[in-house]
């Protein structure tokens, strides 16, 4: 008895990645995700993480296959054999960070992000940061275009442009890096405990805003924002064995 | 016969400022910029900038004393002895560079830039960016938070942060300096002939808006920009024998 | 009754360590190490280093004191309190890095390495390295001054001058870093789980010889080494409570 | 009347190169260098460098031809149109550095290089250099693996793998970088002036024993070293129109 019966089809809204998802469908039936043992996401790493954000506290894993131009977190696409696949796939389980944004009306916004949560400046005025490690003030003055916390899996993506370091996807660890940092100008900043709690305040927030994001989800403005992992929420991915994310994160650091 | 009789003093809006151009007003006296010979500038690199700007054709040298928190391009202040300091101070020349931003109105807008002109994404989409030097395409697609052109005396500025060279002040080069590369990731940027044109285009504008700022003269929503040294301005700074814009920069990279 | 009263000292051959040592022995007695519940080690780094070589499998806990002019390993000196500072310090236990490494004669060569193993290149010749991982290629050739592997332990040191990343103290993890990568020339290294399996194989070693160094032992000519965590051996190290290790490679992240 | 009508014909010891030197040799003559008005090397990159070594103070120009794996500094080899490509090829002129290198014996040893001038320690223990600019101590203690001095010309060699910038192939500017900085680790070199005269010492040399070498030749166990450019001797590299050596490290910058 297959542990992967129902399966729900996503598709981004290419042709081609529509295009497969009817032959899919036709040949396995297509369930909505709220009955499904497994969501097959059909398009790019895009699709990937916004099909993982719509479906964050559903613990149904996610099996992705490439009809996009850039596909990290996906195996690659093929129609047949999909059902074995299913069945001998290994699993990732991955935790989402939760950032806590406060704006100057009071107002306290929340936001889970896979990849990372950034803040950057609005204008052309540098921001300057003040970090907090697990309530130790551990950075007073950070002049820069921003900084960003960045989960394993993320570590490729926003962090590596930022010159912050690959992390293998199981490591119980953060990156928080500086985006242009312009005063302390050499900062490379810092691998932290996945269990530590950040706490990034916005100085001279009227002259110089800042917005505050979580992987796409964007807040202007801001004063404060708290970023830590989520724990208590798991991410289900599965790949093909031999083709898992830590694979991936691992040869990704062999390419240059 | 002094060379430099009428000096014209600025200051910025600090008390410590105010106070130091009280005192040497009426020591000195104090004509009107357009009657001088020199203007003495008081305050941070900030009221420097300032201070070049608004006189950037007069060819009326400018002499900078440290009144501020950052003060890289200024003098020591010394209430006493600016009459000889000025008789004996160096002159290092340097040129802006001009930028020529276009934006969707069919606008061109013209601005000049001491130390660098910057292209900067203005939300949490990424810029895509295409650059070519002197009608040469050298760069068809850059992914990233922006990229900048520096001149010698701004590569101690934000270059510095995104990674980019210091330079030697009468070297004829420009630094392109990639911000925050996401693809390709790896890229360093390039030093550049002083002589060189280099225009960047925004492509997918509408979903990755982006701004141009020229030092602190910031466009919204450009689509392509074109930059160069103008060569035929030429601006001049004086500083304290042994302590030139060539030194400075040069102990600046002993610095660490 | 106290966990630790049978104290062992150690001491740089410096007169400032030895003075410690002297007062200190008159104090608390001094018992050969094979007999003490502790080892208080007097001087810096180098001594804290060379103190757990030698009695690497002793599984003896060491205090160091700071009498030397680095002391990135070490407890602040005090003469008073010592008792009361050893029942309440904190442990962290690491682990080494074996290294075993193959000459032209056939030879074995095995060491032991608490910070870091480093391959080196021993004349104006690049080393031409080849790199597996769990038995797994990644790295076909490699150009270069040379290449190491790192503890978290000892990623503030060596790794660090090579531009590799701080690890977290307790983070099961290694940093793969090179030195001086000619080609491929923009290849920054890569985080390992801690149960990897590196193998380095030196090519073409007539032309360019290589040597092999764990911490300060050197091996001349070597033909190929294998490195991998010794986690069958605990390393107790001892710090005051607030000042560990884990905190101290924290904080250096955030120095510049 | 052509301007190159004595060819000289150098070839690397590979059948392919000298199968190419004869064919040409067959068509076009081979007179001796020192009768020649140009010569053509067919290799690599280690050949021209060769090449331009022997014939350093002869003036005469040399035309590469790539029958090698590495071509950078090379043309595309062809069989016909020699006589008519040297005609209308651009000729670049750089300038080697002089190095003076000191040894305990109080011997000084001279060698020129093309690419760059490098310090290197010769065992495990790291080297701890001082170094003068034009006669101002600007570090006074480095600890490293070691430091160069780079020509623009060797910008992409070994000062590219040491972390330092490309320089473009006209500028009057020198590059001191360092090779895995320990103290002060962040430190990423200097550009500095062609004319700069650089002098670096080895700090402890009995303990820390380092080599100089200027491009392939190397002393052990220098005392002292000292970089200049050598402005007298003209090095002329001839390159078909459209691919210069001043349009191979400007591509090369985009390059990644």
């Amino acid at each position: 008895m297959p542990r992967f019966r129902n399966i729900a089809f996503v598709a981004s809204d290419t042709e081609e990645a529509e295009a497969a998802r009817a032959t899919l469908a036709k040949r396995h039936g297509d369930v909505p995700p709220e009955q499904a043992d497994v969501i097959v996401a059909l398009g790019g790493d895009g699709l990937m993480l916004q099909t993982m954000h719509r479906h964050l506290k559903s613990r149904i894993p996610i099996y992705g296959m490439n009809r996009g131009s850039v596909g990290f977190l996906l195996n690659d696409y093929r129609e047949d054999g999909l059902a074995e696949r299913l069945e001998s796939a290994e699993t990732t389980v991955i935790h989402p960070l939760r950032m806590t944004a406060h704006d100057a009306s009071g107002a306290q916004l929340l936001a889970l992000a896979i990849n990372e949560v950034s803040l950057f400046r609005q204008t052309y005025q540098a921001a300057k940061l003040r970090i907090a490690v697990d309530g130790t003030l551990r950075m007073d003055e950070l002049i820069c275009d921003g900084v960003l916390v960045s989960t394993p899996a993320g570590s490729t993506a926003y962090n590596l442009s930022a010159h912050g370091p690959i992390i293998p996807i199981n490591t119980p660890l953060l990156a928080l890096t500086p985006i242009s940092p312009f005063r302390p100008r050499r900062w490379r900043g810092a691998l932290l405990p996945n269990e530590a709690k950040v706490r990034i305040e916005v100085l001279e927030a009227a002259k110089r805003p800042v917005s505050a994001v979580a992987d796409h989800t964007e807040f202007r403005d801001v004063l404060a924002v708290e970023v830590m992992e989520e724990s208590g929420i798991d991410i289900f991915m599965m790949f093909d064995p031999g083709h898992t994310l830590a694979e991936r994160i691992l040869s990704e650091q062999f390419g240059y």
